[in-house]
């Protein structure tokens, strides 16, 4: 198996265009530092972060809710139907090497506190502001803390 | 099917013993309202809740991790082995009609957040400060506002 | 916890009158034996077995595959929301001590190939023939087999 | 995303060399005809297979029971940690376009049924004599049958 380091991004499903650059521009990094993005798949944020990551080169998995394939935004690469709903985010946190939080509401505080918990680096972007995230200024910023 | 409130309490499988009266007494206020207590089944804050609980000849349900039933605390009357490890989580969530967060780190957080999300009222008991949760001072205050 | 047997029944979400039959025939047999009725909530072989076993004052659990436990069948008593859609099924077997198939297409087919590979006995009415399944003519003898 | 067909291959986990060699062809001949190959990513048949695809330069997902990617086997391009234990073995079903059934016992029969239900084409190879199996006699063939 190559050893890639996978990057997750997560996020709300629906974004402003401010936070959909943001995360575009996460997915750039992860692409530039040759590591794979990994996402929910669905629009928004991981739209936007997948987005970034095509532009650059890079390659992307999604993780779906639901039981078809071909729901996943244009710039998944590789999609997984797991038809768990909810529950699939607990795969992308265990997939990921560590993550990147864009933003977000309750969906995504969920998947902080999961990752936390199961010890993962959470780098924090206009996100909640909990003790263990690692708090960063810029998408650049993120994906270098993310990546270390 | 028999028309019983669902009263969910989650909250960390090790805690202290000033924790563990606390989440007894929130069990103890579940079953005197007359509301079926959920929980993840395990130790610590769950064992507290289901045996206060049973002190007051209420009914509890225990949503497993693992894949054996007998794993369940001693205080569940009625054990689920669900096999999914953590995304067991998420089918506590589900079941309830509304929560009450006792202490509780990463886990729990992230429990609070798929609640919020689901829609959920959360009451929160010596817990994490998100927005969206309804405070308690006391077991008896969390159960009221939770059965509310 | 009480040291209840739990005996699982599966079979399709719907049924013919004659399979139904049976199926609340195997439900009755169970709670006369002192079980509790394990199954997935919904219609069919499992409404038909939780008639049968609430007849017979037996206690029914339902694991169900949506989000929402108002969805369960009026005669389950205690029923989850697992969200996670199918993939319930697993949880069904795993909580179950033994097993029973009524009838049942490919979905029980799924189930019964994954209780045998869990190591549980299955006893089948009227359904596949498949190897390691312990046949049984009647709900009566079924019920007899899976309790032992 | 890139339309390429997902081919799905199901089979134990332990296997003899005979059934190995054939899994292998069926990798290969998954790769050779473009489509991507999805399975459990852990050992024995999963392993052959992705073993064959990588061989003929062809891309492999593997989607595994634990939390940890590091379980996949070497031949794993891409690998999904669920940490749903043999849930995931639905994940499999509902991310592949259609599945070769490799040889295989009580799990591989629980993931035809799974299969069927979901009314996916699923190609048998020394496998499981089940009504809706496609059956084949060589991999050549279950993989040209598979990919139609």
């Amino acid at each position: 198996m190559p050893k890639h380091k996978y990057i997750g991004v997560i996020g709300a499903g629906e974004c402003d265009p401010e936070l959909g650059m943001l995360a575009e521009a996460v997915g750039r990094g992860i692409a530039e530092a040759g590591a794979i993005l990994v996402c929910g798949g669905m629009g928004g944020v991981m739209e936007a972060a997948c987005r970034g990551a095509k532009v650059a080169g890079g390659t992307t998995i999604g993780i779906l809710p639901g039981q078809d394939r071909s729901r996943a935004n244009e710039c998944v690469d590789f999609a997984i139907a797991t038809g768990i709903n909810e529950a699939r985010n607990l795969a992308i946190i265990r997939t990921a090497d560590s993550l990147v939080a864009v933003g977000g509401s309750y969906g995504t505080l969920s998947e902080i506190g999961f990752a936390l918990k199961a010890g993962k680096k959470v780098v924090g972007l206009r996100t909640w502001d909990i003790k263990g995230i690692v708090p960063a200024r810029t998408a650049e910023e993120a994906v270098r803390l993310a990546a270390e």
